[in-house]
């Protein structure tokens, strides 16, 4: 039987505000990428998202982001590799405590927005991530673009490295994305977008900007939760696959 | 012969801002208070911070507070028991892995400023607290004013509950603390107050403000480390308990 | 021509989140409390808040708070008065330069949940929140609770003192509001509030929990704007006002 | 009669944190840059430094930065020229009312840190400073480093352009400074610091890296503040200075 693992960010309120469905998501997703208080995500909704994926057996994953609130951490920070370290120590060790309270267990790491593009692009501050993580947790895994910096130096320190596709983004014929800038980067129409993952998934491939079928290799789709339309898209998913006898579980399920 | 434990509150710098001479204080005490981030102490400080300890056999504890930076953790915050519960999962858990991978551990809880006062005095909050505490890690001790809610509700959980003395605080003949708001609170000369801790530690008493001695029991002794002659107390503190035979130790060291 | 002002919370959102609609909003109300950056409001979200409220004509409010984003300044802080004297003044300055940037300028001032509850019956917070007011410009209004220690101190300072009543609160027989924590404090069928705002307006009167009826004098009716229906009630309640010919204007409107 | 303005960056401490001796440097300088709540300075701070710069007749100028208090302002933030406008208006207009009620007025402005060396090489980011300091206030005066895009755009926003040399600072021979990346580029030793500056006030000269006389014009020199020998190396220069008959005084004192 062919399983694939559904991921999407969640968690990402603050305060008295939210963003996205999460209640929605979790019924979709197997996989929950948890704002760990740096972009988003306070302490009472970190327990209370921990909380409810557990309940759903949804693992939970670190979504380790730079420091920027009133950006939602999507500028890029200047920070040193020791500064990202301990940042990444310390966002991570949060989620830990607030899993184990909750009854599950942290079980990957995924950089959120902008330290996500920074961390698969540049060796550094790949490095910074992954020893933080290895040195809390060499068990954890970690989820980033395929190819990328981020899962070759998460490989070099012995953690499980785990590729994910897009839903909702356009590919390259070289199998890159397609820059946000550029117009038809992203995918609204939910039918059309689960029909591509069902591809993906069955079939190994994708169809690009150019028209031509590329190879796509992936242990987990990212399926967006904070677009108006997020919710529907992701349910579109998961029947399609389902109904195609494709099973939805997480790539590392919390231990029973 | 004699041990105690002398306590600290340190890593309370911010940023580019510190506060106090970490670096001293560290040479003179055994247990660290480590601010968590929510008052006090940014991700890099405390991995500095916990780095130092460690090398020095400092035993290092979550200095949780209420998230209030501006107010340095002084100012009580109306959370609800949840909140609270939640606020210490986080900042526990940040500095359990921070200390981990400077290569100590976390051994004990104190409450800072507001937080402190409230938990001490308030059952509901200090439940919060301890339940909190517990179930992270049942093997973790709090310090806090003998006698008081916080330690009971520590009791309560299966916790160590660990008292202290204070250094340099007036004690009212019924052996609680002179508020700081009455005149003559706080005492200021070194020598006075290292040879009061010698008297405490040596002969489990203390002069109160009426002149009688009172019994003050205590495995730890509370010495501040903001204020200007914060180093020069400690320094007096120490010599005059090491010249008198006293090993001064941590109440809760990590395992070596 | 009978005239009312209608005022509501915008500007609410930090960053990436927001909070209500905004937009609709404002084609509804006469005036716009908007959030000054302690509570919510970054600065963009000022400036845009107030470049949409003077396309429309909008009276703009300074809605200052307490400094507590992560509770939305629904909680009191133990601030000095002083402090919260440099408080007032921060966030009115901040305001006053951003509407000028946008084209209106600020007219008054309503305080932000705790420090609004507060401020309406501690005197002296309502001396310092009055007096920053009144040294950065006397001609500012002040709008709070008919009767408050804010709006008699706002008269002691020689400021203009607006009372407010509220759309969607049950009233208790004395004219006070039944607090959040009772059942039926809040009402929320659009077209009852709709005709109790008319009555307000056009009568004086509202009829209170045990059914009789009192005197409420108003010059602005709050309608808020974060709750889920809250654009459906304040539309219901404009379009009854106005069928009915009362016209509905600021009560203090920038010079044009 | 020969004056200068010697200028500092002051008020750079938030909540119960503190940086510099500022009213040792209130002494010396004759311009404050006062720090306005986004790299440090919180409210009741602001407040504070303007009533002590109002008492001595020391000018108040605007230290805008970019929000990043853990980074203290001095990492750039990748903000969009709005966003960049709407936060110098927010710090700005702050400042403005606070020393208002301090009796005092802001006359100029400054950025700090970051946004300071991004402002003076970046003519997208030099234009949303100054058009927001313009659309403010047309009579405030802009000071940055001589012949900066920052003060081009000034100059074409008609604020007054007022350029600063840096008294512990290293100059190439064509006038930059030595980056503090290379050794030698901060000069330690008051007494020749201070005999710099008064080459450069008296002669309109210093002497180079490379041993040549270059010439200096400034309207203000900087005078650092928050090094451990911050005071007494602005000391030398005020009492060198004034040995040699400079009158010392602000480029923008407040009217009267």
């Amino acid at each position: 039987m062919t399983t694939i693992d559904l991921n999407s960010d969640l968690g990402e309120g603050f305060g008295a505000w939210s963003m996205g469905d999460d209640g929605a998501m979790l019924d979709v997703v197997s996989s929950a990428n948890v704002a760990c208080g740096f972009h988003a995500g306070d302490p009472t909704i970190m327990l209370t998202t921990c909380r409810s994926a557990a309940e759903r057996g949804v693992a939970v994953g670190a979504h380790v982001a730079y420091r920027d609130l009133v950006g939602f951490g999507r500028r890029p920070v200047h920070v040193t590799p020791d500064e990202l370290y301990a940042d990444v120590v310390h966002q991570l060790g949060a989620l830990i405590a607030t899993a184990r309270v909750a009854g599950t267990a942290v079980t990957y790491v995924k950089p959120h927005g902008a330290l996500y593009n920074t961390a698969c692009a540049d060796p550094v501050q790949a490095e910074a991530v992954t020893r933080a993580v290895a040195d809390i947790d060499p068990t954890l895994a970690v989820l980033a673009l395929p190819g990328s910096e981020l899962l070759l130096a998460a490989e070099r320190h012995g953690l499980r490295a785990v590729g994910e596709a897009f839903a909702d983004r356009a590919y390259e014929p070289d199998g890159s994305l397609v820059p946000r800038s550029r117009p038809g980067s992203v995918l609204h129409d939910p039918d059309a977008v689960a029909e591509r993952v069902l591809r993906m998934v069955t079939e190994g491939v994708v169809t690009s900007v150019d028209g031509s079928d590329i190879s796509v290799r992936a242990d987990s789709v990212c399926v967006h939760g904070d677009s108006p339309d997020a919710v529907a898209m992701a349910r579109a998913i998961r029947a399609l696959l389902t109904g195609h006898g494709v099973d939805i579980a997480p790539f590392a399920p919390p231990a029973p």
